[in-house]
Parts: C-alpha cells; sequence; structure tokens
C-alpha cells in the first residue's frame, strides 16, 4: 500500500499533530491568507452539506423556516444587553469605511479617509441583536407568537489562536432564533432543538454526546440557561458540539420588543436561541478516524462506496467495466453514492490509500479472478476487515455492511467514552485522574468560585450537569459542601 | 374581498412604487437598520432556497463542486488585477479594526485603538482574488485541472442607491469559479454556464431571456468576455439577470497561477467565473406579478397549492375537513406542496386575499354545496379564472393545471417581450422610440465612444449582442459607420 501518500502522524505520537494533518492531507479543509480564515475545501464542504441537509431537514419537521438578516451589526446594539456586550466585543470585526481610493504614489489602494462611517458595524459574531430589533416590527400581538425561524449564515470572532473546523475566526453555522408567549414555551423550544442537535449528532455523525445543562460560567452571554451536546474526542477531551440557549426576556427587554398577550396585557416575548457550526466537521473527523485516515459514518460520505479494478490488459477491464457498470446502477438505485474509479494514471495502491485516507465506507475491487468467480472482494474501512463476497444480490449486502458501519462506529465511540468516563469523590484523585483525560462525574458545590478554582488547578471545566444525571447527593470534592447530583468535568477543545 | 389587506399601488400609477410595496406586503423582504442591507424573510427566502436547490443540482449535473472561501480580502489582492480594482474599489467595506471595549465614560463600546490591523481587510464584493491566490496552490500540473468549484456565499458592496432585491449592499448569490488548461475549454466553461442560466430563467422561473454577449464597457472588470441573461421587466425595462465570464489568463497572471501543460512547459491558467444573486427575485417578481400581487411560478413557489374551506358550523367544517384530508394526501403523493388553512381566526375573504397577493397558483374552496356534489371550487392564479370541478381525480387535475400555468405565464412574458422588441435604424427614431421602454435592436458601430454618447443622451446601454444575433451588416445609427449586426438596446435596472 502506498503508505507514503498519506505519511500521516500516528494518533499516539502526537493528536493534535495528527488531527491537523489529516484535515488537510484528506483535503478537508486549509488555511487562507486571511490570518484564522479557512477554505473549506470541495470534499470537506460536500461532508458539511450533508450535515445541512439533514440538520435542515429536522428544523423543518419541528415547525422552523428558514430567513436571512445582515451580516453587519451596528455598533451601539451589541451594548445594549450587558452581559451580550461582555462576551462578544472583544473578538469584533469593525467596519470603518465604506471606500477604497488609489494610493497617489501608485503602489496601489489605500482607504478613503474621507469615506469614515458614522457609526461603525461589526461583523455578527451572532445574531440576537440585529435579529431582535427585526422582530420588533413584527411582533405585535400573541397571534404573531411564535415565530421560529433559522437562518445558515458565515459569522466571525476574531479568535487569537485558530485550529481548522474548531476554531476559527469565521466559521460556518446556522442559528436559530425563536420568539415566543410564554416562558414555559420557550424553554421547551430550547430542549427541543437541544434533543435535535444529540439525535442528529448520534444518528447521522454517530458521535454519542452527553446532553446538559451548562453552569453559569459557561453559560452564552445573555442567556438565562444554556445547554449543550458534549461529545468525547479520542484524546479524552470534550467537544461542546451543539448550544441552545433560553434566553429569558433579556433580548426583548434590550429591544424593546413587547406584545398583547390573551388578557390585553403588554408583556415582554420571551426567547431562545440554538446554533452548529462547522465545528461539528472536528468532532466528526476526531471521533472516528484512525491512523489511516478518516473514518466516515455511511450517512455523512460523500463517497459511501467505491469501486476499483483491477487489471492486466484493456480487455480485462473492458470486461470489469461491464461488470461493474450494473453494480454500480443497482447501488444508485439504492440511493448508495457510488463512484467507480477506473482512472488509469494511478496504481491500484494509490487508490487503495487514497480512498482510506478519505473515509470512504466501503470499498469493492474487482480482478481478474473475482471475474471468472463472480465475486468481488469487499472492504469496510471501520475495521479494515477484507472478504470477497458474490456479486449476486451484492447490492443488498452492501447496503446492510453501511448500516452496519454506522451502527458499529457509533458502539465503538461509546463504549470508548464509556470507558474513559469515571466517578471520583476526592479532590486529589480528581487532580490525578483529569491528567489521563475523560470525563470525571464529581460532586461539585454549585458555585462559580469553586468551578473557577478547579479550572485554575487543573485546566478543567464543568462540561454540563447532565440530563439523566445521578441524583444521589454527596458532598463537593473541594469544599466539602452539599451538592445534589454528580456533574461532568473534563478538559476541553 | 378583503382588498383593504393589500392597498397595492397599481402597476400603471407607478411601476416602482408597486414593486417596493409588493416586496414588503408580500411578506419577501424589508429594509434592516443597516443601511442597504435587507432582511430576507422566510416567505422569500423559501423562493430562493427552491431556486438554489435547482440551480445547485444543475452545477452538479454540469460536473461543479461547491467549496467555501473567506469572507474578507487582504486590501492588497484587490490591486493585484488592474481593471479588477478600478471596476470593485469604490464600493468596498473596509475592516480596519478587531477589537472594541467599553467606553471610559461608561456610554457603550468604542473602537480599541490598539487593535488596529496592520493591512486591512475588505469583505468580498466578489471572490476571484481571494480564489485565485488559493489556486496557486491547488495547481502544478494539467493533471490538477480543470479546477470546477461554486460557492454559495454574501457579497458586499456599498451602493449608494439601493432597492430590496435589486441592488443592495449586502447580496446573496453563487459565484463559480474554473481553472482550465486550455482557452477553448474555458472559454467552453463559460458558454455552458451561460446556458445553464438561461435554462433555469427560462424553465423554472418562467422568465424569457436574451442570451448574449456584453459590450467592452459593460464586461466584467478584468474579464475578456462577458456572457449576460437579459430579461425584461413590465415596464419594459432590462434586467440583467446572471453573467458568465471568460477571464482569460489575467487572474492567472496577477497571482501567479501557473501549470506544467502536456508538452511539459510552464503555462498560465485558464479562468472563468459566474454568477447569479438575489436579484433573480427582483426579475421574478417584476416580470409574472399583477396588481392583485404576486404571481409565482409553480415550480418556485414555496406552496403549490392552498385549499380554504367555507363553512356554516363545526359539523360541516369536520365534513369537510375529512374529505380534504384526502386530497391533501394525494396531493402530496404526486410531490406538490400543499396548505390547508382552516384556521378560524380570519374569514375566507381574508384568505383570498392574503394567497392572492403571496402568488399561490392554484386555490382551492371547497363549501357545503361541494360537498354535496363531491366538487371543487378551482381558481388559478395566473389568469384568476374560476372553475368548480369533480373531487374524483382532482389531484390529476391540479398537477396538470400546474403544469399549464408554468408554461402559461413564460408564453404571456414572452409574448409582452416580443411585442416591445422593436427594431430602428434611425437615431432620431430611437430617442424616440427609447422614451416607450422596450428592446430596441439597432445597428452600432462597435465602439465604446459611440455606446456611450447613446447612453448619455438616452440613458440606454447596450444590454448584449445577441447570441442569436441578426447578422444582416448595416450602418451605425449614430455615426453611420458600417456594423455587422444589430445589438439590444434598452434602460435597465
Amino acid at each position: 500500500m502506498a503508505k507514503e501518500l498519506k505519511n500521516l502522524t500516528k494518533r499516539s505520537d502526537n493528536y493534535s499533530q495528527w488531527y491537523n494533518e489529516l484535515v488537510v492531507k484528506a483535503d478537508l479543509a486549509e488555511q487562507s491568507a486571511v490570518r484564522g480564515c479557512m477554505v473549506i475545501k470541495p470534499y470537506g464542504y460536500a461532508i458539511w452539506e450533508k450535515m445541512q441537509r439533514n440538520l435542515d431537514d429536522m428544523f423543518k419537521e419541528t415547525g422552523h423556516v428558514n430567513a436571512y438578516f445582515p451580516l453587519l451589526i451596528p455598533k451601539s446594539f451589541l451594548s445594549r444587553e450587558a452581559e451580550h456586550v461582555e462576551g462578544f466585543a472583544k473578538e469584533c470585526a469593525v467596519v470603518t469605511h465604506y471606500r477604497l481610493k488609489n494610493a497617489p504614489d501608485g503602489s496601489g489602494v489605500v482607504v478613503d479617509p474621507a469615506a469614515k462611517l458614522e457609526e461603525e458595524l461589526i461583523i455578527r459574531p451572532t445574531s440576537e441583536t440585529i435579529i431582535w430589533n427585526t422582530y420588533k416590527n413584527w411582533i405585535q400581538s400573541y397571534r404573531d407568537l411564535p415565530i421560529l425561524c433559522n437562518q445558515w449564515a458565515n459569522v466571525f470572532r476574531w479568535e487569537m489562536r485558530t485550529r481548522l473546523f474548531l476554531r476559527t475566526a469565521e466559521f460556518l453555522w446556522q442559528e436559530g432564533h425563536t420568539a415566543h408567549a410564554t416562558r414555559e414555551e420557550a424553554e421547551e423550544e430550547a430542549l427541543r432543538m437541544l434533543h435535535v442537535y444529540g439525535e442528529f449528532a448520534e444518528k447521522y455523525m454517530a458521535v454519542p454526546v452527553v446532553k446538559g445543562i451548562k453552569s453559569a460560567n459557561e453559560r452564552f452571554a445573555g442567556a438565562l440557561e444554556t445547554y449543550t451536546i458534549e461529545a468525547m474526542m479520542q484524546d479524552g477531551k470534550a467537544l461542546q458540539s451543539g448550544t441552545s440557549h433560553f434566553l429569558g426576556q433579556n433580548f426583548a427587554k434590550a429591544f424593546d420588543v413587547q406584545f398583547v398577550n390573551k388578557n390585553n396585557e403588554m408583556e415582554y416575548v420571551w426567547a431562545t436561541s440554538w446554533g452548529v457550526s462547522t465545528r461539528l466537521m472536528g468532532a466528526l473527523i476526531m471521533t472516528h478516524s484512525d491512523d489511516n485516515g478518516l473514518v466516515l459514518p455511511p450517512k455523512l460520505a460523500p463517497i459511501q462506496v467505491v469501486i476499483i479494478p483491477i487489471y492486466k490488459n484493456e480487455e480485462q477491464l473492458e470486461q470489469i467495466n461491464e461488470k461493474v457498470d450494473g453494480i454500480v446502477k443497482n447501488l444508485k438505485a439504492l440511493g448508495i453514492s457510488v463512484k467507480y474509479d477506473n482512472a488509469d494514471n494511478k496504481r491500484p495502491g494509490f487508490k487503495f490509500a487514497d480512498y482510506e485516507l478519505k473515509g470512504v465506507p466501503v470499498r469493492l475491487v474487482m480482478g481478474g479472478r473475482d471475474l471468472e468467480n463472480n465475486t468481488v472482494e469487499v472492504m469496510r474501512r471501520d475495521t479494515l476487515e477484507k472478504s470477497t463476497v458474490s456479486c449476486d444480490n451484492i447490492e443488498m449486502y452492501v447496503k446492510e455492511l453501511l448500516d452496519e458501519i454506522q451502527e458499529n462506529i457509533f458502539r465503538k465511540a461509546l463504549n470508548y467514552r464509556d470507558s474513559r468516563t469515571i466517578s471520583v469523590d476526592t479532590y486529589e484523585e480528581f487532580k490525578e485522574k483529569i491528567e489521563e483525560g475523560g470525563f470525571i462525574l464529581a460532586h461539585w458545590d454549585g458555585t462559580p468560585e469553586t468551578e473557577e478554582k478547579i479550572k485554575e488547578e487543573t485546566k478543567a471545566t464543568i462540561r454540563c450537569i447532565p440530563l439523566d444525571r445521578d441524583k444521589t447527593p454527596g458532598k463537593c470534592m473541594v469544599t466539602g459542601k452539599d451538592s445534589v447530583c454528580r456533574v461532568v468535568f473534563a478538559r476541553s477543545y
């Protein structure tokens, strides 16, 4: 096998470097000329498109519609909601001018000082402010509610340390922004979308997640409650993969959005917002992939099956082509995306390594002996196991195999997470165990101060208070004060 | 009918005002708090999504893939290609800082002067520069070609006079950027995409277009040839609806993108770019709609069929509900999007007017007599004709009616355009006729000077040199010099 194609660092040698290399070598994304901004390459974008399509269907099934709001936000909007400005002002890209002109010395273009904006505009780091300013005009009465809008958009946060997909200055995401007549309805909505995210992560990405509530320290700037899905990567670190916020009436108050309720009284509107981003690509890559490259869940793989011929001469190739044409047709009829790669400018070994690197779930190889025996060699990417299978009804075999791979990689990731999730009762043991990575279930007294102390001393944060938590009370491992349940600690991305 | 709901200006009274009102009243889009930036509302966005989906399928069928490139472009990139900078520098939003801080007086946030960028970044007005800077690293040999990338993105051009969908500072679009080994291949690609746009406009939008070549004056900044599709609005003005550019080697030279060709020689790469935007929404609205509101082509209508019950009491409503449920099910089985509106808080007359305003192609109304007779009243939005039809096999009737409406509104628009397209031989006649609007086919000597003179004196421009032009030579209507063919003149949006 053409291992030289990959030359991929092993996970055990340097997990971080393995990830960085894999993203580039598998043609998913690369750094651009603009600091912190990535180029999402066609193969990476094809995976993102599949994520988008499936999520979008799930949003629509739960009654949401798409809309589009402006990229730029007046600077003053950001400071309307006190906590929100604290959370986002530090990382904003600011537009101050609207025109360039030729440099007097002919060296290029310079900013035209005459074209200075009266009020600066910021590139949206998130859109609560501009959207609630818009909703003000859409909502007069309870009959105008609920509003269940989502937008697919780019956002920008000036991050100092960036990594492809995991933390980039510009990223792609969806942001849902809903408006409700009652507190209960908004709280239900925030939870509903958390479950949509959880289902998407587990059913499509095959990434098991812990659903839970963020502590006050980790809450979204402006939210009363932040729900999260947390996944575990193969280095034992947590990756926050999606959040859903119950915003209370904070943004309605900041933008004066009131409505006449059923009792004919004026009331502020209740809000939620929720989002997932291209960060999910990072979660997908780091959960399943191995030292040979990507491992993609069949439901999100741009190419689910690749077929490669091995032949001695043109005549044999023609026979294989003919046989494979029928298989391709039957696979496509089952809705399976298949690529037949009979390009003659690359050796089979090179192709094998390349499709392994790209994580194609199933590989079929047909050679001369297969022709004679009416068979094909099947390799599954998740286990790298090969078997020789009859061509009769091969399409149903492949279809079932794809389902089996989808389930297997989820099971594998779940077993891995469970094997690295432990309960700890003393802070001493916590400090020792956290060095090994993984999720630690421990008691905490519920105060931001204790959480902050733990973070400073161990770099671990509370990932969430799980929805399905063990509610046996105990004593905080740090302060010994009462604790109502165990929460999930981990180091994180 | 609840005409008060609409209160829409008549086209004959003020076409421009009719358009502006219609966009807002039909819930398609509205102005935002940011000058020149629009909010695309859910109903408008649903139409845009349908356009996107169909175009994206057509791009993929012609071998293209999607990718994503950065929103921000280093200022210096813009000036690499001499004509490009002239075309775009004047209308750029410029990012100069990357942080805000609390104002010392506590009044909000101010730009942190310490966070000034070394090189300013501009929000992409179009992405040739950042993409060709990226392609430089993707292309070494002819084996790396062609590259056939498209991106769906937002772009920003600081326009002084804006109108919803037609000319906005921020707009949504797709931009294809392809790289080729030969001039011929790139020229073919530019033409191929022109034809894709033409097919989309005519088959999906039901908007007839003239396909042609732009004169030098109207060419894209940096292109050797710009192809265009030009549509005629109901006021006789032209709307440029999509362009495809043959860029030659201009951007490859500006960004030093060379490859080793089959003869083992270094050569600059050949390029195209092509795009359509949310401006298509303007073309769609202005081509078909009438004084009652939108008229949408069935292929792009978010709701193709609406069903409204008229009932005396709850018992009758229940009978109608039951009957309609079956019809809805059968329509959905045919892939028709249908809405049953039995909400009890609005009168039927209000609903009728609202769905007319929103351009729903087919309306079914079922009342007590219909129940008795097993019939339903069918109204088609394009002609407003009503008929009473048996419920037996109503779904096939509706399906055929949708096809008929799609064809009819195209035919109507085509007839209208043809009726307002004339040939003119003298400049005197031209100046008289151009006041009436419409397309004028006239001879022109081929010089930018003459075109400029005509524009100054009549506000008309050459919309294109049609691909299927009348090649009978003649004399320029202004200078009397030789002309090889007639070109299309019009006033335009």
